[in-house]
């Protein structure tokens, strides 16, 4: 396999493709700084099209669900199964040009190899290009995953609209020609128990790999999440420089001993091992009400907190919960958390992380295993029982911003990786998915 | 005295007009919830004129000066000198009735009294009405007092803006028809050396007399301030669930961390004996990039910062900027302080705190001695030289909002002590005075 891998730089095909589809992709949905691709609207649909345009240029069968969902597959040997590749194609206003978008060209590249090289995969390798996953839009995760496997819940198609438009995702689906009533009805494309393994290639969204100096990273799990967006810590207003100390109800005060306290709790479970993140990213006095001249009587913020175990995200609730109930009463506030979200960490195949890191040193490509911290539409696959798969590309920058930055070089490498697996054989396949069950 | 001043109650023509006076003012001014006054706006005027009208009936004489202050005088014995009794009439968008407005009641009230009594002040009794105090407005203390005592920077008058017109402090005054290049040039209407007493009743803006069970407070100063109303921090936004604790730069933390050191100094220092408040009343990621998802990567707050003592101040200033560095060190970011702005202390004249606890135990007032957290005119007249007093009256429900509550029978019972203070020789007042010198 070796020498079919080295054929994986900037000078076949599938790499100038994957160049080329890039740069198209960037011109049609530039929105400067960086890019705009809405769920569900222009940008989206402009992405699935040239994505298509380019699949179905190498043969590939080009098919949509209910959801909008689109698939892209490349036929087998055995038609029975298949392999996904996929992604998501929006992105955040203002974003860049590779978060989701990499996972889907990477796949369309790969076809473009195999049939270049005049190969076929072991089993139908279908990209799929999901829907709707930057949250941004609809406040929902994983719609496009969860679409495709039929395990949406109904509610959401009327409940959670769009945050330019204010209409609801079923209202949207229709816009487009697709079926709501179709996914309100719970079918599915997908047959989780016909998908050999699920592989999502994306940028990574942290310096890991920049600060480590690795192309390509192999994520072992997805964190999951629990969040209050509207956590509301409420006083009682009061003059600045004339209520005393002790009669004050300080909502910035409370609300700065709930962030310091939190970060404390992180660091004393991050040395103890714990896998965790927690991050208060709104923090607002009412611009309504404040005032130099006010001790705040209200203040909110927003709380996300990841971990890839279900067991540290139970054990920060708990402690939060318990640290806000002491800061209220110590500051005589009171704390409402308000609604709860959030997301199931999810494993990766542990068979797929040894496959894929075989394949990393069979195309010489150097790598770490890591977490994911962002959720992924993985996740949805994952948690439905198929073996996935993630693969990071070192990106600097992070994402969700116009800076991103991923060298074509490090797409390579991660592309020579997914060409390696898909010459591997039917066994090796079926073999790595179920070393996981 | 005592005879005079027992008939100081809810029954005698003075109390009966500065209940009507509340009423009419209310009737006139009234913003659901609450009063509207604004600065060199409607309410203000409104209220300009209905003290007037009252004053008038009872034979004061009416002058403005160049900004529009007006002065109610009631001849006394010695015409070469005056008493002035004053506050403002202007209130916070749906302030309270009572803040400002009872000091110039109280003003009127007591000249009626007097009238009623057919008695003569030993000096002239001025019941000035301030202009533009709330800095909400034109933000810039005590615009009323300075100017009437010629020493506001005349840049103010074409620099600061109305905030609700965006138009110059001079094109206010000249659109009322009052005489900006007569502020500008730096006249005064009232000459601090023919002051003999400056005195302000002001509703207590603190629950400190209502938590004491006190009806009348004498305060011996008025805290300064020093004030940044636009502190950023910056750091780096980043994704939430990926970005590595080590490698954030959390402007949530970073500003969570400065607002609790800033506690713990406040509580170290009170307990070392200073006069002190620390409070941050505004404090807000940017709506336009925060996101639950991201690490927050700006963050403003607002500080300000009390004390009766300059040396407290500085020192307070030290040791924040300190604080900030350190923070900024530990967390990655950078703290701007920006713009400064603040306001002296002032101390009143203790001749003038004794005089007024005498005139309590002969009224058989109960009160307290006690500090201003708030800034009021009487500073501006303080720091120039004027002896300066002000007189708290129990409130409830702090003041900015329309929620603040004055018993009349505690105006009435600061009205008992003024009235007993103007019934005192000239030369007790004169004894006063001097003391403080």
């Amino acid at each position: 396999m070796i020498a079919a891998l080295a054929t994986v730089s900037e000078t076949v095909p599938a790499a100038q493709l994957a160049r080329r589809l890039f740069a198209d992709l960037f011109a049609r949905t530039e929105h400067s700084p960086g890019v705009t691709r809405i769920a569900y609207g222009d940008g989206e649909q402009a992405a699935f099209g040239l994505v298509a345009d380019a699949a179905r240029s190498i043969g590939a069968e080009i098919a949509f669900d209910p959801a909008g969902n689109q698939f892209l597959t490349l036929p087998g040997v055995d038609r029975s199964r298949r392999i996904v590749i996929a992604s998501h194609l929006d992105s955040v206003p203002h974003g860049g040009n590779f978060d989701g978008a990499a996972g889907v060209i990477m796949g369309v590249a790969a076809q473009a190899w195999l049939v270049g090289e005049g190969r076929r995969p072991p089993f139908d390798l279908t990209v799929g290009c999901l829907r709707a996953e930057e949250s941004c839009w609809f406040p929902h995760s994983y719609i496009g995953s969860k679409t495709a496997l039929g395990v949406l819940d109904p509610a959401v198609l009327d409940k959670v609209v769009r945050s330019d438009t204010g209409r609801s995702l079923a209202a949207h689906m229709a816009e487009l020609g697709f079926d709501p009533d179709g996914v309100r009805r719970g079918g599915r494309s997908l047959d989780p128990s016909k998908i050999v393994a699920y592989i999502e290639p994306h940028i990574e969204q942290a310096p890991l790999l920049l600060s480590d100096g690795l192309p390509v990273g192999v994520v072992t799990g997805i964190r999951g999440s629990f969040r209050y967006r509207h956590i509301r810590n409420t006083g009682a207003y009061a003059h600045s420089g004339a209520m005393p100390h002790h009669l004050r109800q300080d909502s910035v005060l409370a609300s700065a001993r709930l962030v310091v306290a939190a970060e404390a709790l992180w660091t004393r479970l991050e040395a103890e091992g714990h896998d965790l993140t927690i991050t208060f990213g709104q923090a607002m006095t009412d611009a309504a009400q404040h005032s130099f001249s006010k001790v705040a009587g209200e203040m909110q913020l927003c709380l996300d907190v990841r971990s890839q175990s279900r067991d540290t995200l139970a054990l920060v609730e708990r402690l939060l919960a318990e640290e806000a109930r002491q800061i209220a009463k110590d500051t005589g506030t009171t704390f409402e958390l308000g609604e709860e979200s959030g997301s199931e960490p999810a494993v990766m195949a542990q068979g797929l992380v040894e496959f894929a890191l075989e394949s990393c040193v069979r195309a010489g490509i150097a790598t770490r295993t890591m977490a994911s911290g962002a959720g992924h539409d993985a996740a949805t696959f994952a948690l439905a029982g198929v073996p996935s798969l993630m693969l990071f590309i070192r990106n600097a920058n992070g994402s969700h911003n116009p800076d991103e930055h991923m060298d074509f070089a490090d797409f390579d490498a991660a592309l020579a990786v997914v060409c390696d697996m898909l010459c591997q054989s039917a066994e090796r396949w079926r073999g790595a998915g179920e070393a996981r069950r």
